[in-house]
Parts: structure tokens; C-alpha cells; sequence
């Protein structure tokens, strides 16, 4: 059985927290992305001009940031008309007709920098660039109903079935990052094209299947479905585990939606931040081993976060199980968010979970020094994929909203905004209305699903929970994570107050990190406390428990803010030494904001995971 | 005012700790080193033979690897003499004499390797190792009577006078690794021949006051009076303000003085872990920055601790100030112990804190990987330094007991045995009789000092205390550290009673790595869990305070293991998440060794800093 998504192209956000997010998208985000990619010389890359005659010399994974940018844009004009954005894609598209080899080949940097080494460098992004462009030219087809961009496109996947199945005469055989294989399922899904289909199995089936070949950094360690763990650079591996879920919803490959199962639950249960953040080392943007969540060295590149978000969302078409709707919650209000700014502007690469500047400059007597992330975001990056996929992500963030099959649609999100979508042959209208996560309230009306199953996720973090149907109080049970509603009328009005009290969460004790500590959540968000609001060192706090909270709004964040009781234990008066017995314990307030919130104001340190004391 | 140290040549250990130490390393460690020696080629470097001629190519500081084993040889002799070790000794004296240059020059490397570079290069070791020769010198005139050594030492000497001082020749102006300034303290106070105490001046004198030998890695960032913060190679600086102290004891220099002053309080305050290890990072074996102290990152060089412990005793011949005594007894017990296994036989170079081995494996699915101390004490080194610093270290270890002046005799550590010493023309005598640090019993008999004063240290960590004198209880009071007896009659008798209940010490909140956490302590014993002795991850164990404990003999250990009760929280039945509220928390005991004793069975992980509860 597979389930099917609503689109976001079939659901209007509007009046809570996600309309705002999306009006900066529209705004601010994607203009601003746009700017930086001006001034950086990625749009008139496709220009092809030599750098020896005055052209800018692209790096070889400019194609994929334009091609997010383009596929954003499509998402965006989707919903809002915006004629000169429109413009700036058309032009692009030109230029890309203009510069296409005869045989189909695109890319920037290796007609213009390296022509005599097409398809020779495994590690070069050809396939991935190509991928996302893709991605873009689906995007824009679907957008604009104008399908020039992706004639071009398939005229390069044709020369990429020539090259790689038909002829096998590039020198390595599987992308050395994966992308293109999701974006052929797009095409696929798109033009109906089995070929398609055919080459992105090809590309998953022949992955770690060539000795010469397996490479761990890039999940071609060993055939894809022998994988049990999550290995490598945390994007590609997520990029790729979508495909594959793409491919076992597709086609019913068993054995392939296994390997994803067991993938997805080593992620789930020991190598993923609470925040929906993975890839946790710097070093090769990686995976490394279980329960290995280090806070301060955090890497947690906010295009791994998002590639979860791809992966979770693909595998809800196999099953509705809310480890994907929870790991996508993360994600969406954690994880992902924390990598723009709330004026719009400015990105994390990274997203750590602790920063404390002490330790970031300890080594000022020494030449080299430690990787920490970045405090503060910046506007632009010299690899800046990450922009780009946020303004993609954010722009279609209702996608991960429903799914349904013949029987039932289930509700995995909330957020407010109507979904009118085709129901087999039925058209369907569900509305939500919620100020969602501030608010924890959540009215649905649903019409035109009488003898249906409206099947309604209930978060693992709320404690308790109500539903009332049609206004009268109901005493459904969860099964898996989900209410099931039978809709007996045309119209139907539901009710579910979750319970938004703040509350702590434990980690797994053999994840040392964050053993012997809490983190602060309320609803889907993840908490963290910033130096600016703390007058004590964040890490000599330890939370009371059980809590004692106050919840007030904070303006300038627009937030809930939370004033939760602690203690700190210091030095007694006139001691003399680093280490004393006897310590002044007193009560103290420490301030927590949404972790997505953090690094807006002042640089500070900031902490998410906090020692804590039991009453 | 100064204070004069009585030698450890004057006491006898015995009935005790340190007796069994002493035996330890008389008997196996001053061979076993010896022995990798012999393996290594160090001993044969001394026929300068050039490699290619069949001889073995020596590394630039073997010198001093040597001389410190001589030096060790020279205080065990003292004390029990060993016909085969002194043989040794003097062939290896006999092949100095045979190599030194007509001019005086001795050094192993440069002769044999690159005699053309002779005191070109600041960081090869040469004055370092010139150092280590006149200690060991010295310590082997102190012990014979026969001066060969020393004569051959004072030639070159001469000749270093001759190179930095009258002719200016070397390439550089003071020692890139500092050592041979106190070593020209001690030529100066056995011979009291006034030239070596100058070139000792000169050589302080002129660090850091040449603009293009600045260099905060080894201290010539500024002229020393100028430094405030203990910065860069933790031995080099701790062997300087070694030097500095005593010359500012020695001349009265009250500029001099006050630097030291300065120093000390930096480290001690600020840049010291809880046992006396310093220079917490590998790069560089440096300090840091304030609080910086990672436990499991940690490096804190045994050879380090050893020099502050250096540096703090020749700080007691200025004053008697209790801080001293204190990060004495923290090496003597913690960070200099635990670089040597229980059998005599292993050395750690590096002496973390903590030792988790899921962290230590944390890249293996990358290139690079972190740097972690190895978790097994080894035999030998490449840079062999450590093994011979305890070894003339534990041999000589009575040296910190006594200081005194004209009119009273301090106290500073507890240690079974006896001293016997001219005070200022009259015999004294000292018995102490103890089991410390097992027990905290002390009796302490003193002979022929009516009219003096005996002045008591009371540690910091001892909450309270009992002085009885001649059998009465007395309720004396401490001054500064010190509870200070006028003695009444030739032959006095007293008994102190320590508070040896394992107590928790807190660390200052800056230091961020020891926040919201405790170390538990048990008189001057810093102690550690070890994760053959517990079943949970040690991280995750909170130990519960007020403290719950059992104390028993360890047997295979030989120490007293303290059993704490402690809680541990866990993920409810049915959990199949990472993160989860609602955590089965337990009551659990935790188990708890010396830190000296740790990694003496199966390699597995160590806590100090531990998490807490108060009920």
C-alpha cells in the first residue's frame, strides 16, 4: 500500500506561525539569496565566459545553488506572482539553452574550466548539479506550465543514459553525491517517462556494488541495501535514503524499503540531534557512531536537517508511522529553522547546540586551534547550499502536512490554512485554524469526506491531549501515534487541545553528551538559554525539577519565552582556590527562548542541554 | 626572610604510602626504565658512535632523558645503596668524560649529528639538556662524594658562560626549553661558587627582553617580571618560575618575587586541574586560557605536575603560604601518581580526567580523528621525559615535607619516617607515624626544639581537626593555613586527627568543563569511577548529596574504595526514541577508586567530575 501527499501547490498557509516564515521567504529571503548569488558571480556563471576573458570562474557546485534557488522560486510564484523573480528564472533558462552542449551536457564549471574532463571525477558534483537542475526544471514546469527548462533537461538525462547505462563511459559509474536520483523520481513522476525511473534504480542499484568504488564517505561502502547504519556525509546519505524511498513506494521493493526502515530508526534512535539536526562531526560533514551527539562541536549543516526532512517525508508514503511526522516536526521548528535568521538575511551552515566562547578561544597560547561553528550567521557562504534549500523547504512546507490513501488521509502537521485536494475523484477541503506552536489548540473542519478516516497525529510530547468531534468531547484512543476519526458527515468539526506545558526531555544515557541532562521543550519546540538572558555561566545552571516555570511573550523574538527556576552553587565568600567544599547554592531564574531563536541578538553562549536537580 | 627546606637526604620514609612507592621505585621502576634504555639505544648514544658507523642516532634530547635517570640513581643511593646501578652510573660518566669537547661542549645529538649547528638552534634542546646534566651532577656529587661529574660539568659550564655571556656567539640569547637556570642554582648552592648564580641571572634576566626571540610558547613573550599569566609549554614555564623562585629567594628580589607570586596565583586559581596536572591541551602542552580545563581532552603532562610541584616548593622558601602545600599534595597524590601503574612498570605521559572510549571512536567513519591520551600507561616513550621525572621525583619526595627558619619548623605534609637536621646549629629530630593519607592520624614527636615553634598544616579539605599535645586536646586555631605549637620541652608529642570523610569539592562556575558537576574526594586523594567497577555510563550517574557512602579495602588495588549512592535515569519500557520525558530514574551505587589507581586493570572509562542531586 502506498500513500500519496498533498501537495503544497494544493494547501494555502495562512494566519499563524508558518504564513509569517513564509512571507520573509517571499520577502526578504529569496531576494536576499538572490543578491548574494549576484554579487558572487554564480548567475552570470551561465554566462560561460572564460575567466581568461573576463568571466568569473564557478566553483564546481554553483549549477545545484542557482537550481535551488530556481526551484524556490517556482515554489514561491506557485502561490504569490512575482514577475520580476519570473524574469530572472527565464533568463536563466536562456542561458542555459544557449550553452548546452549539442549532446545534452550542462554544467558551468566543466564546459567552462575543465572540458577535457567530463564525467571523469567522481567527486566533482556533475551528477548533482545535474540533479538539482532537475529538480528545478520539474519545479518550473510545474509552476509555470512552460516546459522549455525541462526539454532541455531531459535532453541532458538522455545523455546521461547514453554515458552512464547505454555506453558506460564515464569514469565512475554511481554520483559521488547523490541528488540525482530523487530528482529523477521528480521526472519520473513528472512526465510519466519510465526511463526515468529505470536510471534512478540503476544509479541505487549499482551504488557500492563496484569494488573500486566503495567509498563509506559516500554510501558506497556496500550495496544499498545491505546498509544498516548511517555512514558518510550526512547530506548525501539523506538524499540518497530518499531516493530509496522514493523507489520502494514506487516500485514495492521489500528489501529496499527495509534497508530504509533500519536506516531511518539507527538515525532516529542514536545519531540525530533533538533538534532534527544529523551529521554530527565536521570532519567529512558526517555521520560518526552511535549516540556520538557532541553539543558544542555540533555540526548539524541545516541541509542535512532538511535532507531528514526529505527522507522522513518519503517514507510516510510507505507507512504512517510518527517517528517520521515527529522527526519532521524536529526538523521544521528546530533543526531547519535555526539556519535563517528572523529578518530573513542570514544563515548557519552549522547549527550547534552549545556555544560557549571560553572554550572556543582556548587556544590562544597555540597555533592551531579546534572547529567550532560560527556564532553569529552570515549572509553568504563560499558553499552556500544551505540558503537555498531553506528558501525551497520553507516555501513548500505544507507538503509534509498530509498524506492519504483510498480509506483515510492523515493529518501529520499543524499549521494553519486550507488544503482543497482530489481525493480520488472526490474533492476534499480541510481547514485548520491554530496559532500552532505557540498555542497548542488546533480547529479542523473537514468536508467532503463522509464514510472516510480522518486520522489525526498526536505529538509524542504531548502528555495529555482532548479531541472534541463536533464540538462534543470524544474519549478516542491513540494507535500509533494517530486518533482515527470516522467522518460520518460532509462537514465535520474537530477540536484537539495538545498539551503545551513546558516540560524536559532526556537523552539516552550511553549518548554521554547529554547524560545527566535535560533539555527544555515546549509543543515541537526545542529550548535553549543564551548568555544575553543569563547572568550566570549556562553551564553552572542546573534546572529544578520538577518545574517551576513562567511563561511570558518576548516581543522582540516573537516568542514565548520561559523563566524556569534553577540553582547555581558558587565559590563561598573569600575563597581563594579553583576548587572548594561548601558551596553557596542559591535560586536563580534562568531565561529560555526557542533554540530556533537563538543567535539574534548579541553574540552569546547558548545552551540547549542543561544539568538539572531533582527535588 | 627565606626558608630553608630540610633535604629529603635528611629523612627517612618508612611505615607508610610513601615507603611502599619508594620501594616500588627503587626496586622495579629505576630498572624497568633503565631496562627501555638500554632497548632504546639512549645508554649506547653515550660512545657517540655516528649512525653511520654502526652507532645509534640519538634524538636531541636523550641527554636529558638520561641524566634525569642518573639524577634518580644518585637519590636512591642515597638511601640504600646499589652496586650495579652506581656501576652504571660511572661508565656512563666515564663515557661523558671521554666525549667532551676540549672547550667543554657535551651534547650527545650535535656531536655526533650535526656538529656544524653547535648552539644554533634555540629549540634543539642544548642548554635543556646542559641542565639535566648539572642536576644530575650535582645530585651524583651530593650522593658519592666523588666529583668527576660535577668538574665535567662546571667545564662546560664555563664554556656555555664563555659562548653566552662573554662572546655572545650563539645563534640565541636564553634556552628555548628552560631547565638550565634552576640547574645553575643548584650548581651555585652545592659549590657556592657565585659565577653559576649569575649566568642563572643572566639567563632570566635576558628572557623575553630580545624583540626577536619573543615567543610565548616558551615564555619569552615579555621579560619575565612582565608576565602575569602562566602561558605557553607548561613544563618549560614551571621550570622557569622554578628558577625564578629561586633566585628571588636567593637575592630577595622583590620584583622577582612578586612575578612568582603572580604566576602561582594564575595557576593555581585559575589554570590547574583538581590533581595538580597543567597545560590542558596536547597542542603545545600548553596552557590555555582561564578555566580551561577538559577532562577528557585533558593533557596535563606528568612531567608538568612534576614541575609545578618544583615551583611551588621553591615558593615555600619565600613563604609559608598553605597554597603551596596544598597543589603539592594534589601532585604528590594525584597528578604525578597516576603517571606510573601500581606495578612500577607503566607511565602515562598524558593524565586525562575523564576517558570515554564511544567518544574516542567518535571519526571512524572519516580520515581525521581528535586527540585523546592514551587510555594504557606505556613502558617507554619516544620523548621519554616522564618516566625519569618520577622516578627522581617519588625518590626524593621528602624534600616537601619540612621548611623552616630561625625560629620554627613548618609542617607540610604527613609522611611515616623520620628527620633528622641541623637547625641552625642544633640536632633535631622529627618522627612522624601515620598511615595518610588511608588514615588521617598523624603522630608527630619532635626532639630538641624547646623554644622553637612547630607549625602544623591543616588542609584545606579537612573540615575539622583534633590536636592533641602531650595527650591533651588543645584547641589552638589556624593561622594562615597553620596551626602554630610553641615547643615547651626537648622531647614533645603530638597527634592529629584529620577529617578523612569523603567529602564532594566543586570547581569555580567559569570552568565550564567541571560545571553543575563534583569530584569526590577522600583526604588529598582525588578519586575516580572506573567502568569496570560500574555498570552505567558514567556520565549519566548523578551522585546523590548529601553524601551516602561504604568505604572498604580494596585489595587488588590496595586503596580504600568508596561505594556512593547515586541515581540514574532511564528510558521508560517501550521507548523506541532517542529523546523521551518521563525516565525511570533509580537508585544506584556508584564505585570509587583513587585517580592514581586508575587504568591499572582492563582498559575501560573514567570519571572524576561526576554529575550530582541534592535531595
Amino acid at each position: 500500500m502506498v500513500y500519496q501527499r498533498v501537495s503544497f501547490t494544493d494547501i494555502d498557509l495562512y494566519g499563524d506561525f508558518w504564513e509569517k516564515r513564509q512571507d520573509i521567504n517571499r520577502e526578504t529571503t529569496i531576494y536576499s539569496v538572490r543578491d548574494r548569488f549576484e554579487e558572487t558571480g554564480r548567475f552570470r556563471a551561465f554566462d560561460m565566459i572564460p575567466p581568461e576573458q573576463g568571466g568569473v570562474k564557478p566553483h564546481y557546485f554553483w549549477d545545484s545553488d542557482v537550481a535551488k534557488w530556481i526551484e524556490s522560486v517556482a515554489y514561491i510564484i506557485e502561490k504569490h506572482p512575482d514577475p520580476e523573480l519570473e524574469q530572472k528564472v527565464e533568463s536563466l533558462i536562456d542561458k542555459i539553452e544557449a550553452h548546452q552542449g549539442e549532446d545534452g551536457y550542462f554544467n558551468i564549471y566543466f564546459t567552462v574550466v575543465e572540458p577535457q574532463n567530463r564525467f571523469k571525477n567522481r567527486d566533482a558534483h556533475e551528477l548533482y548539479c545535474a540533479g538539482h537542475l532537475i529538480e528545478a526544471a520539474v519545479a518550473w514546469a510545474q509552476a509555470t506550465g512552460r516546459e522549455k527548462f525541462l526539454d532541455l533537461m531531459k535532453k541532458y538525462v538522455d545523455y546521461i543514459i547514453q554515458v552512464f547505462v547505454i555506453e558506460k563511459s564515464a569514469a565512475f559509474s554511481t554520483p559521488g553525491h547523490e541528488e540525482i536520483e530523487l530528482a529523477l523520481y521528480k521526472l519520473y513522476q513528472y512526465t510519466g517517462e519510465r526511463r526515468y525511473l529505470d536510471l534512478a534504480i540503476h544509479f541505487i542499484n549499482t551504488r557500492g556494488a563496484i569494488e573500486s568504488e566503495r567509498d563509506l564517505y559516500n554510501q558506497s561502502h556496500c550495496p544499498v541495501r545491505e546498509q544498516k547504519t548511517a555512514e558518510g556525509h550526512s547530506v548525501r546519505a539523506c538524499y540518497l535514503y530518499t531516493a530509496m524511498a522514493d523507489l520502494a513506494a514506487e516500485t514495492g521493493d521489500a528489501e529496499l524499503r527495509k534497508a530504509c526502515e533500519t536506516l531511518f530508526d539507527n538515525i532516529y534512535r542514536k545519531r540525530c540531534y533533538i533538534t532534527g539536526g544529523i551529521g554530527s562531526s565536521y570532519q567529512g560533514e558526517a555521520f560518526t557512531i552511535d549516540y556520538d551527539l557532541p553539543n558544542a562541536e555540533a555540526y548539524a549543516e541545516t541541509c542535512a536537517a532538511i535532507s531528514l526532512a526529505f527522507f522522513a517525508g518519503r517514507m510516510q508514503r510507505i507507512s504512517p508511522n510518527p517517528a517520521y511526522a515527529d522527526i519532521i516536526e524536529r526538523v521544521m521548528y528546530n533543526g531547519m529553522l535555526s539556519g535563517v535568521s528572523l529578518n530573513g538575511k542570514e544563515f548557519f551552515y552549522e547549527n550547534p547546540l552549545e556555544i560557549d566562547h571560553a572554550r572556543r578561544h582556548r587556544n590562544v597560547s597555540v597555533h592551531d586551534s579546534e572547529h567550532y561553528a560560527p556564532a553569529r550567521r552570515q549572509e553568504v557562504f563560499s558553499c552556500s547550499c544551505c540558503p537555498p534549500n531553506i528558501t525551497r523547504f520553507i516555501a513548500s512546507i505544507a507538503d509534509y502536512q498530509y498524506t492519504y490513501d483510498q480509506d483515510a488521509v492523515y493529518v501529520h502537521q499543524y499549521m494553519s490554512g486550507v488544503a482543497n485536494f482530489d481525493l480520488y475523484g472526490t474533492s476534499v477541503k480541510i481547514s485548520q485554524k491554530t496559532n500552532y506552536p505557540i498555542s497548542g489548540d488546533v480547529d479542523i473542519v473537514v468536508k467532503n469526506m463522509k464514510g472516510k478516516t480522518l486520522a489525526v497525529r498526536i505529538p509524542f510530547w504531548s502528555k495529555n491531549f482532548t479531541l472534541y468531534l463536533d464540538g462534543g468531547k470524544s474519549d478516542k484512543e491513540i494507535k500509533d501515534g494517530y486518533v482515527y476519526i470516522n467522518i460520518k458527515s460532509d462537514m465535520m468539526s474537530l477540536t484537539l487541545r495538545f498539551d503545551m506545558n513546558p516540560r524536559v526531555m532526556y537523552s539516552d544515557p550511553h549518548n554521554t553528551s547529554d547524560a545527566a541532562r535535560v533539555s527544555l521543550c515546549r509543543g515541537p519546540l526545542v529550548y535553549c538559554m543564551e548568555s544575553c538572558d543569563n547572568a550566570q555561566p549556562l553551564r553552572s545552571l542546573r534546572l529544578l525539577l520538577p518545574l517551576e516555570v513562567e511563561e511570558f511573550y518576548n516581543q522582540e523574538l516573537d516568542c514565548i519565552q520561559i523563566s524556569a527556576r534553577s540553582l547555581i552553587s558558587e565559590a563561598p565568600q573569600g575563597n581563594s582556590s579553583l576548587y572548594y567544599s561548601d558551596p553557596v547554592t542559591r535560586s536563580v531564574t534562568s531565561e529560555w527562548i526557542p533554540y530556533y531563536a537563538f543567535a539574534n541578538r548579541e553574540e552569546c553562549d547558548m545552551l540547549v542541554w542543561c544539568s538539572y536537580n531533582e527535588q
